[in-house]
């Protein structure tokens, strides 16, 4: 099988940290019977400051057209707002209903430490994130409103989503990957205690998405959005899928890496029917950038996590194991884990172990 | 100075702790020259179920005409919605206009451990807590809208508290109190790099009050909400005053009470001109109500932060100290923070130390 996927570094590490994804799927073990074929794609914001548009028309159309998945660095964000600047990420998941950002965050087993293990299933297409806002004045100044749009389509899809990935989860323990979970949960984030209707209708379509028959193994449970907060910092082990709307997801996400120790280690995927973005969790980090020392490891995971939704489970399962390797022997670590090492030489000893 | 305050326990433990901050008033040295007299006041989840109104007119109409403050213990939600219930203590924020929320989060001196001194002023009255909410049908399924709403005056007096409390934790530094901070620091959170309108208006506004003469030794800083949640995990001994719109203060109080082992220790108060509601972090607990355990810490420092916002700010001082003397000998502790003492038992350990 051959896939083309589409490489977009953005700004910044971005720059730095795709390559590596793509010298991974380039060493990836020929037994597999795989083949990459790359196609260089432009988005972020030097891609506006050269062209005037963010996500160029030529991104999307080859990415619809022409390639399985793709790879997505990070975007650098304007300091202050820039006429007719926005987000190209975001953008690019609602042109592709790219309706899950799937987020997997785990911890490395060492004694003593608290095991977290546990995916982030965000809706990854509506909620604040239909940025439409408008502005107003009044006597007593401006007022700005947005829109907060939630849909029973994209919730009832979204739950079906963090079930199945319950399933699949449940599974590979089951054929006996060590693990701290005993059954597959998946935890409805919502605040329909204050949003009755939105929220509400976010909690009671996932209800009913899960109590479809295939999900009676897995428990169901909710958590307030802020209690979910405190919980995740108090009893992390305790999850295993968490699924939220959009802006729940991004907020929850950001938490569950600094349990991990570093947004460097957490990937993600943006994943619609048969098409899948890997990207990983940190942004450009512009006091990094340029001096090779950004972890490549949330792009080496985000490029299994979408191989792994392009069904190529085998070769991802490779992936994690030697990210996984790399992180308990410890010897090669970048700074962001308190280490010394370059991006380069984490790459390579990942690559040796695959 | 006789002070008015109105007691509204609520549900569940709101029961239990709220006498306790009523016996800390009245055991208040003579000295401070502060009697206290209280009117019983209904709200909650039960109240409802009694009268068919969360927030009887009595109770607002009370408070506003006859008390100088309140306590306010917790209530409970439904665990489905439930026709005509809404949260009394949201309506109770905006009917008072009482347009600041304010958690100060302290740990313990404790060698070894982080150290955390920060308070977080939430906006209050507006974000989604306005509450404008409309559902519709389409022919994919329902869809529900909700109104998030900025607006200036609001954003810019609430920057403007929080630039007052960084300046007052100055001048209490400067008094000689042991601190981890070297000098003022608000921290701006938003989102304005998706929501540039809304998001934006409360950053520029903020921007813009923190900018005035009387606030020049303030350094002023900004974090993207997702991004705050990670360095509150990361690095929390970095922040002093966090300033925030209504939910993501809600959730980053969460964040940071998790950070210093209970919700049963943080307190806050709600503040309008001339009034405060002293009203502990914590919810109802249903799972441990009755059984006398409830820490009441939290209600206590809220009490001493209605007194503190009510220009008593001895009185307040007094009540910390006395907290924190507790905590440090660390005997009498209740369950949340490890130990097996009673409320009963912690109340009278700290009024013993006033
Ligand atoms: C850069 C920003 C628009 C984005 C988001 O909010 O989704 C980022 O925080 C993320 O989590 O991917
Ligand atoms: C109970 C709920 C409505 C409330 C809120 O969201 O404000 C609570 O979480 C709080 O923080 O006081």
């Amino acid at each position: 099988r051959t896939l083309r996927i589409g490489l977009i570094p953005g700004d910044g590490i971005g720059k730095e940290v795709i390559p590596a994804g793509r010298r991974l799927l380039e060493a990836l073990p020929a037994s597999l019977g795989l083949k990459f074929e790359f196609v260089n794609l432009r988005a972020g914001f030097e891609t506006f400051e050269q062209t005037g548009a963010a996500l160029p028309d030529e991104t999307i159309s080859v990415l619809k057209s022409d390639c399985d998945g793709a790879l997505f660095g990070a975007v650098s964000s304007p300091s202050t707002a820039v006429k007719g600047y926005s987000s190209p990420i975001v953008a690019l998941r609602k042109k592709l209903d790219l309706y899950a950002n799937v987020r997997p965050v785990k911890s490395v087993r060492s004694p003593g430490a608290k095991q977290i293990d546990m995916v982030i299933v965000r809706e990854n297409t509506e909620d604040l994130y239909v940025k439409e806002e408008k502005t107003y004045d009044t006597p007593e100044g401006k007022v700005a409103e947005a829109i907060k749009r939630i849909s029973q389509r994209a919730s009832s899809r979204i739950a079906t989503m963090a079930g199945e990935i319950a399933l699949r989860r449940q599974k590979i323990r089951a054929a006996g990957s060590p693990s701290i979970h005993t059954g597959p949960l998946v935890t409805i984030t919502h605040k329909s205690n204050v949003l009755s209707q939105t929220d509400g209708l976010f909690r009671s379509t996932a209800r009913e998405a899960l109590a479809a028959g295939r999900f009676s193994s897995v428990t169901v449970e909710e958590q307030i959005v802020d209690s979910m907060v405190y919980k995740l910092f108090r009893q992390p082990e305790a999850y295993d899928v968490i699924v939220a709307p959009n802006l729940y997801g991004d907020i929850l996400s950001d938490g569950a890496a600094a349990l991990v120790g570093s947004l460097g280690l957490v990937p993600s995927a943006n994943v619609g029917e048969g098409f899948a973005i890997g990207e990983p969790c940190h942004g450009s980090a512009p006091d990094i950038m340029g001096q090779g020392i950004a972890n490549p490891i949330a792009t080496l995971r985000s490029t299994a996590l979408m191989l792994e939704f392009l069904n190529e489970e085998e070769a991802a399962a490779l992936v994690y194991a030697a990210v996984d390797a790399n992180l308990e022997e410890g010897k090669l670590l970048s700074p962001d884990l308190g280490g010394t090492a370059k991006t380069e030489e984490v790459v390579q000893d990942i690559l040796r172990r695959l």
